[in-house]
C-alpha cells in the first residue's frame, strides 16, 4: 500500500498520522483526547469521526488502510481489545466498529508488537530478518520478528518478553507469577535497586542527588562512583540473562531497545555485549546479536501500527 | 509433494524412509552405521550411495524430494552441520554432497526442529497452528510452530528452548550458562533430584527399588510415596515455570511433549495442567494451552525430516 492511516492508541491520548511506505510521516498527527468515563463504543465512534474529518483535512493522500497500536490484551484475529487495564477496555471489538465507518483493511495489535515491527521495517533493525525489541520502561515489553514478520502467537497473545522468569520464586510480578524479567530489568525495578542498594554506601554519589530515577545510577556509574557501577552491573546481569534467553529462543541477528533505560545508549549497550559475549552470546558457535536502540522516536507508535499494512 | 525421504540422523546410526503427504511411512527403513573414525565427507557419500540403492529397491515410489534431521548446531539456509558432538562432524557441507547425487530439493533441520514440525503436520499437534514440542531425554530439546510453520531463528540456531535459564545463578549446564531449564527438567536432572532428595527420607520406597532412574519417582509417587510425590512436584515446578515462559512468550495452542518422561502421560500432564492453571497459564485472561504426548512413536524422527518438504 501507498498510504496508510497509523493509529497509536496511549493511556490518555490517541494520535494518529498517513505514513507512506518508506515509513514516512506525510501529516501532522492528530490527537484525540481519552475521556475514562465515556462508554468505549462511543469512544471508538467519535474516534472515527475525528479521523474522518482528519482525512478529509489530507485529502490529498489517499489511504488503503488503517493500523491500530493498542496497549493491552487483545485478540487481533477477531479484531478485538480483550482488556486494556489502563483504559478499562474490555471485549471492545474495535476493528468491526471501525469498519463500519472505513471500507479498508483494518488490523490491529498490541502497542509493542506495533513498535517492533516498525523498527524492523524502517528503524534499527531495518537490515535484519530476524530480530526481537524489548522496551525498558515502567514495565518490559516484547516484540518478535521472524524473517521480517511479527510473531504473536496464537490470538495475538504472545510475546510477554517481560513476564518470563528468570529467577523462579523470586519477586512477584504483576502478572501473578514469580521473578519475571519484568521485575528485575524494567525501570521500575533498576530504580527500586538504586534505591535498596544506596542504602549500603552513604558515600555514594548517588546520596547528593536531588531525586532517584531510572536514570540516576547510570550517571553516577558514568562519573566512575563505585556503588552505582555496581548497581549498573547488576541491572546489566539481569537484562542480560534476559537477552541470552531470547537468543537461544530466536537466536535473533539483532536486538533494539526501546524505552526510558535505553537512552542510556552505548554505555548500556558496551557492557550487554560484553555481558552476552562471555557466554559466546547464549550458545557456543552461535552468531553473535547485535544489539541496538531504537531510531523511530516519538513517532514510532503511528509508524508501527502503519506497518501492519505497509 | 507426494513422496519425499525422511533421513532421520542419530548418534549412531542413520535410518531413513519413503514417506507421502499424509504422513505415512510407505517401506521398511533403511539403517545405515555411522563409523565414528570415517572421513565425515566419507560418511555422506556412503550414505548417499545407501540411498541410491535404497530408491531402486522402492522404485514403485518416485520421491521429490529429501529432508534429514540432524542433531547439533546446523546452518539450514547455507545446508551446514556447523558442529554435532555425538557425531564429530564439524562444517560438513551435507545439503551440497546430497546435491551431488541428487537432483532434488535437499532440506536439513535438527532434529528437534524435525520432530516438532512432524508432530505438528501429522501428530498429537494436527490441530493446532500455534505449538511449542518439548523433548524431555537426557537434554531438553525444543522446536517451535507459528502459524504451521517451523520458528528456527537466524541461521536456524534458535529454538534451544532447554538453554534458557529459569533460575539466575543456579546449576551450571553445558552450555556454559547457569540454571538453564535443562538442568531442572531433563531426565538426568529427575535422576539427580531423585537421588538427592531421597537421602532425606530412608523409609521411602524408592529405596527398595533395583537402580534409580527417570521413571523411579514416578513409580513411587503413583504407589503414593510421600517422598516420590514431592520429588514429582518438585520437578512438575521447574518444568512447569519453563514452559509458562513458553506460553507467556508464543502463547501456543498446544505444547506436545516427548522423550522419555513425556512417558508418563496423564499422570505428568494432570500435575502440569493444575501447575499452570493456578497463574491463568502464564497470563490472565490467556487462553488455555493444551499440553499433550507426542503420537507419532518410532519414526517420528523420520516423518518430522520428510515434513520439511510434504
Amino acid at each position: 500500500m501507498d498510504y496508510v492511516l497509523g493509529i497509536d492508541i496511549g493511556g490518555t491520548s490517541i494520535k494518529g498520522a498517513i505514513v507512506n511506505k518508506e515509513g514516512k510521516v506525510l501529516t501532522d498527527a492528530f490527537s484525540f483526547p481519552i475521556i475514562k468515563k465515556e462508554n468505549q463504543v462511543d469512544t471508538i465512534n467519535r474516534l472515527c469521526s475525528t479521523v474522518k474529518s482528519y482525512l478529509k483535512d489530507n485529502s490529498e493522500y489517499v489511504i488503503e488502510g488503517i493500523g491500530i497500536g493498542i496497549p493491552g490484551s487483545l485478540d487481533t484475529e477477531k479484531g478485538v481489545v480483550i482488556f486494556s487495564n489502563n483504559l478499562c477496555w474490555e471485549n471492545l471489538p474495535i476493528v468491526d466498529i471501525f469498519k463500519k465507518h472505513f471500507s479498508l483493511p483494518i488490523r490491529i495489535t498490541n502497542d509493542a508488537n506495533a513498535a517492533a515491527l516498525g523498527e524492523n521495517r524502517f528503524g534499527a533493525g531495518k537490515e535484519y530478518q530476524d530480530m526481537i525489541m524489548i522496551t525498558l520502561g515502567t514495565g518490559v515489553g516484547g516484540g518478535i520478528i521472524d524473517n521480517h514478520k511479527l510473531i504473536e502467537g496464537y490470538q495475538g497473545k504472545g510475546a510477554e518478553l517481560g513476564h518470563t522468569v528468570i529467577r523462579m520464586n523470586g519477586r512477584k510480578c504483576s502478572c501473578g507469577r514469580k521473578g519475571c524479567l519484568e521485575q528485575y530489568a524494567s525501570a521500575t525495578a533498576l530504580i527500586r535497586m538504586t534505591k535498596e542498594m544506596m542504602l549500603k554506601d552513604k558515600s555514594s554519589l548517588l546520596w547528593s542527588m536531588d531525586k532517584i530515577d531510572g536514570k540516576s545510577a547510570f550517571i553516577a556509574a558514568r562519573k566512575k562512583d563505585k556503588l552505582a557501577i555496581k548497581i549498573v552491573d547488576k541491572y546489566v546481569s539481569y537484562l542480560g540473562e534476559g537477552l541470552l534467553n531470547f537468543c537461544n529462543i530466536f537466536r535473533p541477528e539483532c536486538i533494539v531497545l526501546s524505552g526510558g533505560i535505553a537512552k542510556e545508549g552505548d554505555y548500556l549497550i558496551d557492557k550487554l555485549d560484553a555481558y552476552l559475549a562471555k557466554q559466546e552470546y547464549g550458545y557456543p558457535r552461535s552468531p553473535k546479536t547485535v544489539i541496538k536502540v531504537a531510531e523511530l522516536g516519538y513517532n514510532s507508535g503511528i509508524i508501527g501500527a502503519a506497518s501492519l499494512l505497509l
